[in-house]
């Protein structure tokens, strides 16, 4: 840095001597000075060129973010088992013809892996692929499963508002052939659970079909060769405002003028089930095949989700479009909203934080017969989650313990390491969670330091009187009260003590 | 399949036409129609080209391997609270530089990703250079923490042996600067409960030090320039006779044979304190510095080991070399010991089940100041494990649950499904694991089977009667008892009868 200034300092001198016209001689000397500077610059540069950092767009977990990351995924999990779900795991790169053709304007982002000899592998862009494609290799027609891991996708990271290149997705899905809007009902049941229970302010669920909006695009006249490209304009309007995604689809996707006004109507709408019978009713809606069959599901839905008392957070949303191109039926985006009140000064625009559909025909993709396993499943953006229950934490000022452990051996007296070793390897061995310092003398002070900083609760003393009467001094951190106890209790003793733990 | 018996059904008739002489037009009609069926085949081989496989080296985890691998990870996760270890998580991936010169002669296994553009990045080959990286980006200088997660190598995996090209570390390790052997005893004890937890069966942790293989290697007559090349011959003494390592020594990597049977002489050796007070005592090895610090630092080490308990287990093996470049003092590895009189028919070759050992000079590699922070660290060989686990539990023919259900939403008749959605959704929020069936009207005796099955206990039964009486009938499925419980009281008992789950 300091040469930096320097030879900045230096460029400033030169220009001033030209600019001042000054002796030619002199201007080259401090020319010559100049780039004597520059070139050593470069030279300590190219020493340092090891770069210390993790790749772009991703980010090491200590051990504060992995306390707080396990908060999260354990509300979650104890979520999905409640609904009775199984869990399964599958690589986390597969063959990339797998993952060829499943995502549309986004395979893009896809990390490859380099052709090293043998099969040409991508990372895993999303947990739904693998999981359709690990119905079809092991023939299962019919599973509740959840899956929490990694997928990668390349995309241009806003880290601070919890966007990665690396993250985590948790994912639950149905899959099999049953009656109408069941599973749909219960997965927006799990987003309703998860949300409340992580209490990170409150939400709505947008829902919407991807039936009433092929539908609604073809009563607006849309070709059908369209559809896919205007529903990704359609899924846009979460971020920017609608004229700016009519003139997309008028400008640059070649739709006329007339249909993108009569999309703009229809997705302005959002309410509840009297929307639902209304446009059961719209003359032109209702003429429509695919858009009285999602219609009519969603009225289905709507009369699951108030059995479950969920309708308070729910909104029929028909600018809900969601990017990717497998969904078939239902699909649906949980987002939280800004509170007004909040007393983090820069809030963190969230946006969704969960998200799913049906997609019925993903299966059938893998199939060698094209066999159909029709399928519903919710995302959980988990990395959104955390970067809120950072703040949130953050803002709180608690104090958030990375460790269990119940108690410290320590001792106060020199020469005691191995007394405090054999009582450690007593403590493990009955389970006890028990650290000591891994030094052979430590002093007393230092030993009750570290139970301050790491939140240990209670600290075991040995001494040479403590020994000799078959006794351990307990020490409960936070009153400094001293107490004795016969070293056959003192299992028992600190079990009890921790109980709350 | 057919289609290829026809052919080499045509083929074989032209076989015979040909040896029997027939008429050349009649061979040449027959001959035409085999080279048709053989086109016809190639082409509906194009067809089904797409291949539904996981890739090389991978495996999925269904639900049961699920339920066996989550075991094995509570034992091990509970060892390491139990011991006071934080967690931390890193990338899937590291820069490329990152990696490089870390892993001598292995470094070819390495998985690259494709260049698209940006940072070139690796696959982590472990999780110590990872941690090594993230110790010195961070400037901590001390922690203990354990750190899960997925490894890639391109091996050729012997995937019967439980080796695979992705697999899951599970890794202790403890950095810092304390006094000798504290931390490195710790680590043996880590290793010597998770495998007493598992129940494996029988093994041995095998010690030794890169100090005395290196002290012993200047003794024998090793040029220094040879020494990690020998080392890696020594590694090999686990899977190849002596002879072998013998003439890989003198013949490829051109040692004298007088060395290499010097070599020889202490490879064999192996036992406990009275072989480390006998190398004390050995006229050249006592003579060399190295040696001499390597083997009163392991006298240190077994005295802590005895105060443990643990010195059953433990051997001082002098043909422990591990492959690894970065270790530079204690190095370890369990390995199972085959029972003499076991059930299973093939028994399962596994080798080493945990290894690990000292390095002090890694994270300073990464540091810019080339600051040391010494670390040693020990890890679980899941993969192996999980192998074993699978396949005691199938030869046990215990039936593994793979879903926490308690209870069954059901009902007797029909036109009840709003009635049990209603339910559930009550046992939900109150945080009962439940399930029902994705059906408007489900048969009673599907809803049973259905908890036979999954192994559910309890199924809560809705019926137009119990609905009047403000009762749900509760069918303890083990025994086929039914008792009707107020619906208030259910969510308690339900709670109680499936407290022991």
């Amino acid at each position: 840095m300091a040469e930096e200034a320097a030879v900045r300092a230096q460029a400033e001198t030169v220009r001033r001597l030209k600019q001042d016209k000054a002796d030619p001689d002199e201007i080259a000397k401090e020319v010559a000075k100049l780039l004597d500077m520059k070139a050593q610059l470069g030279a300590d540069e190219g020493k340092q060129k090891f770069v210390l950092k993790t790749p772009k767009g991703t980010r090491d977990f200590g051990p504060k973010e992995m306390a707080i990351r396990e908060r999260a995924f354990k509300a979650i999990i104890s979520c999905f088992k409640r609904h009775g779900a199984e869990v399964i795991d599958t690589p986390v790169f597969e063959l990339k013809e797998t993952l060829t053709g499943k995502y549309g304007e986004d395979s893009k982002l896809i990390y490859d892996l380099k052709d090293q000899g043998g099969e040409l592998l991508s990372l895993r862009y999303d947990l739904t692929v693998p999981f359709a494609r690990y119905l079809a290799m092991n023939k299962i027609t019919n599973i509740k499963r959840y899956h929490i891991a990694k997928v990668y996708r390349r995309d241009n990271p806003a880290m601070t508002r919890g966007r990665y290149r690396e993250f985590y997705q948790c994912d639950f899905d149905i899959a099999g052939q049953f009656d109408p809007m069941i599973p749909d009902a219960e997965c927006l049941k799990i987003v309703h659970e998860i949300l409340s229970d992580l209490q990170l302010g409150d939400f709505v669920i947008k829902v919407n079909d991807r039936r009433i909006l092929d539908g609604m695009f073809a009563v607006c006249g849309v070709p059908d060769s369209k559809f896919r490209t205007i529903c990704s304009s359609v899924d846009k309007l979460d971020k920017v405002p609608w004229e700016e995604v009519r003139s997309e689809m008028v400008g640059e996707k070649g739709l006329s003028p007339e249909a993108a006004d009569h999309i703009g109507e229809y997705v302005q709408l959002h309410g509840g089930l009297e929307l639902i019978e209304r446009l059961l009713q719209d003359p032109k809606l209702s003429q429509n095949k695919l858009a009285k069959e999602g219609l009519g599901d969603m009225k289905l839905l709507f009369e699951y989700l108030t059995l479950f008392g969920i309708m308070g957070k729910i909104s029929f949303d028909l600018s809900l479009a969601r990017g990717l191109d497998y969904y078939t039926g239902v699909i649906f985006e949980a987002v939280l909203l800004q509170q007004e009140n909040e007393h983090v000064e820069e809030p963190v625009s969230v946006g969704s934080v969960a998200g799913g559909g049906r997609y019925d025909g993903l299966v059938g993709m893998f199939d060698p017969k094209g066999r159909k396993v029709p399928c519903v499943g919710v995302s959980i953006g988990i990395e959104r989650i955390f970067s809120i229950l950072e703040q949130k934490l953050e803002a709180s000022e608690e104090k958030i313990r990375t460790t269990e452990t119940q108690v410290l051996v320590a001792s106060a007296q020199k020469k005691l390491l191995e007394e405090r070793l054999k009582l450690i390897s007593e403590l493990w061995d009955a389970g006890i969670k028990a650290e000591m310092l891994y030094k052979k003398n430590p002093k007393l002070l230092n030993q009750l330091q570290y139970c301050e900083e790491t939140g240990i609760p209670l600290v075991a003393i040995v001494g040479e009187q403590e020994l000799k009467d078959g006794v351990v001094k307990l020490r409960i951190v936070a009153t400094r009260e001293e107490v004795n106890v016969r070293r056959e209790s003192l299992v028992e003793e600190i079990r009890i003590r921790t109980s709350q733990c």
